[in-house]
């Protein structure tokens, strides 16, 4: 039997983990202009990065985050347990391999974690922004992550990757900036929001701004609309997961072993919805859930064009397209939408869709699927990217 | 061009239509128990009938209704311009005839539009049930029907039927009273509720029960949690479409012709959910909403026994079973399971899965399919009993 303490010491301490990791901050102190056209006096960032940029600083990979993630992708910061959201993907001899490549995960602008957005200060005001933060999209995430790279001083990159919203702005990178990318890797993702995406994103906007505490946005930083947030958060959950995956996981599962004849929570899936509710207000803040949603629906590479011509100035990327059998939120269809559209540009691509029953959470549990496919392809965009240069 | 005014009196007096009908009242004045061992002093239950019961009483036919149905499903109540709600399905010479065949529906008990439910007067206090109301099961509201069944003096019902909680009824019948009923035909339903089906409705009771208006189901009758039904029933309708429908209803369609970056809806697909879920607070009760829900969650005909024994009572019932190619919510595995533990116990079945992009709604859309299926069924199932009686 081994003692708790020691479990989670080894673990950070064991080789494949990059170990005790801390956020930084870049602040750009410039205006920032968004696609609103509304202007950010100054821009900050928090970021981590995973291994080191070597010489020829052709090793940098960009992790790009989902909805509720943030620039804490691995190892583990001091004192805590749980370890970075993707860290059974980044460190030494994994997927992205800190032992060969720089990894980089920065926190996207709109979010709560470090990075401007609703609940940082404006500078005009010295208060909160709340609500009266402009709204963001995933071409300002890219424009922000840009003016990061700027700052570290890498001018190439060598694979910008991330699954659901993560692969949306992987996407944007290679169209907003197709010289600087060699690779990419968007994972159960999608090149537009379907109107479902969009749905379920607005009834959960819906369930915030219904809940009186939200008061339009400028609720107390300790009394927020948490009911809403949690019945959000909820509805989320169920969308990342999938029929069968709930099966297996709940079936019809009670906590007791008769029914009840209550409202409480009785089957264990009730109970699950409603600690993942509970444990999310803990970490997210509501304005923020807003604003994140919001760019995602707004997200469609095919608003003024085809996405044929979407990507007709990428020349030399390479991508890898990955999606799950029973992901019914971000279905297969739609990187294969993607996978077409770059075949006809005469891009490199590579297709896989994982036979998984995790639904659209599966890009953050098959991992070792994930690994063998992205440890194959980095190094055949890795060992491309030295012969050309 | 038609003058508005001249169309309706054309519909409602076409031949087609059963015409202007009324919902009656049925009381039970005895103690009614329930599955839950709880009694309700008396019971209510509102019902319409159309066509007439034959001299041999063999032409019964009982519509069950699904979550927000009621009693009132076909023809025109005075003065109003929308027919029932499955008008397009009964009437004379359609898929449930009225000219040959006597069709009854009623509102569950538990439901909020005539009968026993949260809002009624609890007999014992003069003041509405609210949630004093006892949890009633699928079981229950059959067993409710069975009293209207005697009191309208039918022993033998042609046929028992409805779509989604409608089939789940339907279903029940045939467990309770196996000698009763002739034919079944469950549609878009399941002999258990999933995990996926069961979140889906904690979410919609949570987003209630969230609500601060909800005041432990204790709100005026024109003050109650109108936000959290709203948002109950706008994640509804999502379940009740398909990723297809909504693409060809909605696409990315907006409003106005340009993103407008602010949280109000711009999206079509917004504005339809927000429209959705702000008629229906208009004509449900928000407790009703919490009891029909939790009496799906409820529904497992496999709860005490495998499904192939649930139906070893049933000697002579023929069933029709229907399912939706795009239904998701309740997929078309599940009406499978329902044919295959029939078929094992040597019953007559025929299985049709239409195909169909409307998904769980399809029940209440593809009606020309619908039709020619129940028209041959029930025709078979008359004869059949012509020719046995």
């Amino acid at each position: 039997m081994i003692v708790h303490g020691e479990t989670e010491l080894n673990k950070k301490q064991q080789p494949g983990s990059v170990g005790i990791v801390q956020t930084k901050t870049f602040e750009y102190k410039k205006p920032f202009v968004l696609q609103s056209e509304a202007v950010l006096e100054k821009l900050v960032l928090a970021y981590e990065t995973y291994g080191s940029l070597n010489s020829k600083k052709n090793n940098a990979i960009l992790i790009c985050h989902a909805l509720s993630g943030d620039a804490h992708a691995a190892g583990f910061h001091e004192g805590e347990e749980r370890p970075g959201w993707w860290d059974d993907m980044i460190g030494p001899g994994k997927a992205f391999d800190t032992d060969k490549y720089f990894v980089i995960c920065s926190n996207v602008i709109g979010g709560c974690k470090g990075s401007t957005g609703p609940v940082s200060i404006n500078p005009k005001t010295g208060k909160p922004y709340r609500l009266t933060f402009p709204v963001v999209t995933i071409s300002d995430m890219v424009n922000a992550q840009k003016l990061l790279m700027d700052h570290l001083k890498i001018s190439q990159i060598l694979c910008v990757t991330g699954g659901s919203m993560g692969g949306m702005q992987a996407l944007q990178w290679c169209i907003s900036y197709p010289n600087m990318v060699k690779s990419c890797i968007p994972i159960a993702s999608s090149h537009r929001h379907s109107p479902l995406q969009i749905a379920f994103d607005e009834v959960g906007r819906q369930s915030i701004m219904a809940d009186p505490k939200w008061q339009n946005g400028n609720y107390p930083e300790n009394d927020g609309p948490d009911a809403g947030l949690a019945v959000a958060r909820m509805i989320g959950h169920i969308t990342y997961m999938s029929d069968k995956s709930m099966e297996q996981k709940f079936g019809r599962s009670l906590k007791k072993e008769e029914y009840g004849y209550v409202f409480t929570q009785e089957f264990e899936v009730e109970g699950y919805l409603r600690y993942r509710g509970n444990s999310f207000i803990q970490r997210f803040d509501a304005n923020s859930y807003l604003y994140i949603t919001k760019a995602m629906d707004y997200f469609d590479l095919t608003r003024d064009q085809s996405l044929f011509q979407a990507f007709q100035h990428i020349k030399n990327i390479s991508f890898l397209i990955i999606a799950f059998s029973s992901d019914w939120l971000y279905p297969s269809y739609q990187s294969k939408d993607i996978v077409s559209s770059l075949k006809m540009n005469g891009l490199d691509v590579t297709y896989c869709e994982i036979t998984s029953d995790y639904g659209h959470d599966a890009f953050l549990i098959e991992f070792d699927e994930e690994t063998i496919l992205i440890k194959h392809f980095l190094e055949k965009v890795m060992r491309k990217t030295e012969n050309t240069s």
